[in-house]
């Protein structure tokens, strides 16, 4: 998507560690515009009229979840992390390991919210090692619900967390794939 | 508004401790229909073309705050919470104390997306002890910016975060203030 490209080299940012920050319009301030054209482009790539819930996980897919979710009249649910006293029995939940937090956090959604007759996308901001991902697969299966496919905006190819996924057969669409990232050089996969 | 109260009245789930659930439709499970109406109910009350960026924090109201910046088309922030490796430094702190963590949490907002030349409209799913709300007010202080108002969905009359707000003066519209809540019974303030 190469609106997204283009936000992605002028505004963002790489830090050592490869940590590219895209936080003035994608996950900490938020544009709502060129939320609404990825939550289009999804559209254009995956069937929603299959689709009957979207899925993310707290914090920062939530965003992209709820605009996605309005655009195409969907309910969205998000994954809660850690266990809040607000939470009771009756969960599915997914152990990941959190590069960002570098520890180990779990993914629980409700059981009331998701069942075995819904067509789940999954919908998230940001992938690197594909942690959050693979724990929101998880929970899917654990439903016994279908998922429809994965879409994500913005992908650290070089992280492999991605390729995992599409290698376990996963209809997962990124919409930019960074594949190398130094400040000033950020080098995007060529489009499928 | 009507439409609020009614779905709380018909969904929401009063357990003990004074913890009333409304995550079917607002903050586990979101409904994007009453997301956009609670939106259109913020715009009547506030005069959005004077705001220039919605603030809350993460993570159950971003969903909302989300939807509002795509409906009057304003950018949005979400407050960060703890630290995490991809926030350096630059940023407005406050420490708020988590009723649902039971824990000192700290907002943080990145200095780059929030300046004195901005007028704010604070928007959350839920206010009960008012500390998210008063710190994302510290943030706004901090950041010598101007506090149009705050919009809430549900507030927790009855734990008096709000009307601390109010006798400080704030402009915050609650769109369903309960008063009391016990299993088959929930009571409303009356709407000013």
């Amino acid at each position: 998507m190469q609106e997204l490209k283009d936000r992605i080299v002028r505004e963002g940012k790489v830090l050592p560690g490869n940590i590219i920050k895209v936080d003035g319009f994608l996950n900490h301030r938020v544009d709502p515009t060129i939320m609404v054209h990825i939550a289009e482009e999804f559209g254009r790539h995956f069937d929603m009229d299959q689709v009957s819930v979207i899925l993310t996980a707290e914090a920062s897919g939530i965003a992209l979840a709820a605009i996605c979710a309005q655009r195409f009249n969907k309910p969205m649910i998000f994954a809660k992390k850690a266990k809040s006293d607000n939470i009771e029995g009756g969960l599915y939940q997914s152990d990941i390991f959190s590069y960002t937090y570098k520890k180990k956090v779990t993914l629980l959604v409700n059981k009331e919210w998701l069942s075995s007759e819904d067509k789940v996308l999954i919908v998230d901001d940001f992938m690197a090692n594909g942690e959050a991902m693979r724990g929101l697969c998880d929970i899917v299966t654990s439903a016994g619900a279908t998922l429809v496919g994965i879409g994500c905006a913005v992908e650290k190819g070089f992280q492999g967390g991605g390729d995992r996924l599409r290698a376990a057969g996963m209809n997962l669409k990124s919409l930019a794939i960074i594949e190398s990232a130094e400040p000033g050089n950020i080098v995007f996969r060529e489009d499928d």
